[in-house]
């Protein structure tokens, strides 16, 4: 191979070395703990399924997703999320009797980049999944979890903001007309091009004071207030029963202690396709970029054959612990080195010392050729070398 | 999609449920403890890697690489193992002033399977990796460290079998004079097809005293005294090297006091093309595969531009958990059942309980369409409902 290429990457491929590996692990124990005190259960699914099911199913766009083909020809993807695995593992083998079901993951998740020094193509996501439950509650459930997780975690300084895609979506249908109309405006949404929005909306062959509807529509974001207000833009009952539960869902937080942490933002889309109903982002300090998101996906499950609510998140571990900033609390690795002739009490004082729950490292001297390079390396070393006692201890 | 395609996974890929995903994870946690406490730092690389690098250098059969094409036309692989990733990640950014570097890792590998029911196509191993020492004492502390790291999993019945490739390889080179025929040769023993083994040398043109040697070797396997008799087969000082080295690595086991988990099977060869050493196998009660294996790879590391010494292990852990039998301790689930009244007394009992460890579900009565079915999922229900006191307490 050529010497350039010895040491690369795929585009959007990264290590992840011990103090991060560190930091990642700590963090997923305190939520995944959280999680579990919460009553969720966690699976597993694989990293390869068929497009046609969960590929599909994922909502990903096509261009992101990494392909390939098995030898019968059928073409496999690298999940690029976890909800759709979810829902499919959920409608085989878990859902019983119509009961709500509670299932958590943590998982590595797949999305093809176009560029260098762009975002990662592979990283973890650790959410829950609430699956068999039509009520308010069970979202509630979820922002109060993330809440919990999130605290769990560490991290004090976020901020929910919470949107409903079937209000967003209803309201443009009855003044647009069309799904194509529909979608063309939500993407300047999803795309938080506001701008893009307003003179999209500007050149709409429409009444003026459905244009000033869509334009109000763009003001809908704030604390519960804003609910009442986006009544106000109603004309008839279309989109009433999205804004109900949105009202629902602050008077649970309410009831959770919690809904100083809950904004409205009515403008929230998503670009997955699967969402039904209330859906929220998580935002942290200066990080850019979501580092938790989820909502309601009401029809999923029946492209898995069964009927079933839905709702749930994902924390991104990566954009999470940037939210986090702290170094992570460093363990002392120590280091017996030692000669052959003293070997034996050299594996004795260690194996005592990793009873007592210290790291020790046992090295051979004649694995070393710089000593002192190696010693700098350890918190401290003990050399069991010749006949001499020991020089320092652990 | 079709109903029938609807739940399918690709082939050797499966789902892990709540049981088995706890087990999972407590073995994984001892064993990631115990490899801590020797001193190695865990590190994770990403799951798709440049076929040219890391998978070239895999060492895995080139069909049962997972293939895809990246945006720029390079072939990337699904990581076969984790040796490979390791050394890249080793020779690129860890590996400084020639020290030896200890690096562990869990992650899930992937292997493409050619038939329906047989072995999984992505697997979970736990290893470390001690780079750039080339003592024997490297190789024991794999074998002491395997051992203990088993130990604290829980898996008590288990044996170690050692051979060394460079030893049967220079054997029989010097019998065979060409690599092809040692590959040919070599290819039963990793078949552990010794009948095969002993029709094909009666087949081959040699004088029947070297006949007579290459059937010897099948026998060179048992305690530490068969290494005698290996030192026997030798014509010349060629081989004697590499019995020398197996003869101090059981000292070094003596030292451990752990020489009566290890018996030394000079037959053992890997179709880890990469291994140049001692090498070896865990085999525990009446699990038909290895549940761990490892040795000596001093070449590898060149195809990442560094000379260094390594050697490392990695155990299955489906393997493992097979071994292990038991099953999980299974952790109570509880379950407060509420209406909306008086959802606030509910949320806080379950906070108050969750304060406690325990895990609780909360459910809003309205999401259950059959109270009795969802009553029999729990542990023990709570029922916050309508006004009159608990009915049951947690």
């Amino acid at each position: 191979m050529s010497r350039l290429f010895m040491f690369e990457k795929p585009l959007g491929m990264r290590d992840t070395l011990p103090d991060l590996f560190n930091r990642k692990r700590m963090v997923r124990a305190s939520i995944e703990r959280e999680m579990e005190r919460w009553g969720y259960q966690f699976i597993e699914t694989p990293t390869l399924e068929y497009y046609e099911t969960v590929g599909a199913a994922s909502a990903i766009l096509d261009q992101q997703l990494f392909k390939l083909l098995d030898q019968e020809g059928h073409t496999l993807v690298l999940r690029p999320d976890m909800t759709a695995p979810i829902a499919r593992v959920a409608a085989s083998r878990l859902l019983k009797n119509d009961l709500p079901i509670r299932l958590a993951y943590t998982a590595n998740v797949f999305r093809a980049q176009q560029r260098e020094g762009g975002r990662p193509a592979e990283f973890e996501q650790i959410g829950v999944e609430c699956i068999g439950d039509y009520t308010v509650s069970a979202d509630a459930e979820g922002l109060a979890l993330i809440i919990s997780s999130l605290q769990e975690a560490g991290l004090e300084d976020f901020q929910l903001s919470v949107g409903h895609i079937g209000f967003a979506r209803t309201l443009f249908l009855e003044i647009l007309g069309t799904e194509e109309r529909v979608d063309a405006l939500t993407r300047f949404l999803y795309e938080k091009n506001y701008v893009g929005y307003r003179e999209h909306v500007k050149s709409l062959a429409l009444s003026s004071i459905d244009k000033q509807r869509l334009l109000d529509f763009l003001a809908l974001r704030g604390g519960e207030e804003i609910i009442e207000i986006a009544f106000s833009l109603l004309e008839n009952d279309t989109g009433r029963e999205d804004l109900l539960e949105l009202q629902q869902l602050f008077e649970i937080m309410i009831d959770y202690g919690l809904e100083e942490k809950v904004k409205f933002d009515l403008t929230l889309v998503s670009h997955m396709s699967y969402y039904t109903g209330i859906l929220f982002e998580v935002y942290a300090g200066n990080v850019g970029f979501p580092i938790a998101s989820g909502g309601r996906y009401d029809l999923l499950l029946q492209k898995f054959g069964k009927t079933a609510g839905a709702t749930g998140f994902a924390i991104r571990i990566d954009r999470l612990l940037e939210a986090l900033k702290e170094e992570g609390a460093n363990v002392p690795v120590y280091c017996i080195l030692f000669s052959p002739e003293r070997r034996k009490e050299a594996f004795q004082y260690a194996a005592e010392q990793r009873r007592a729950g210290k790291r020790v490292v046992l090295q051979d001297i004649n694995g070393v050729k710089d000593i002192d390079q190696c010693t700098n390396q350890y918190d401290d070393i003990t050399f069991l070398v010749g006949k001499a006692g020991r020089e320092t201890g652990i």
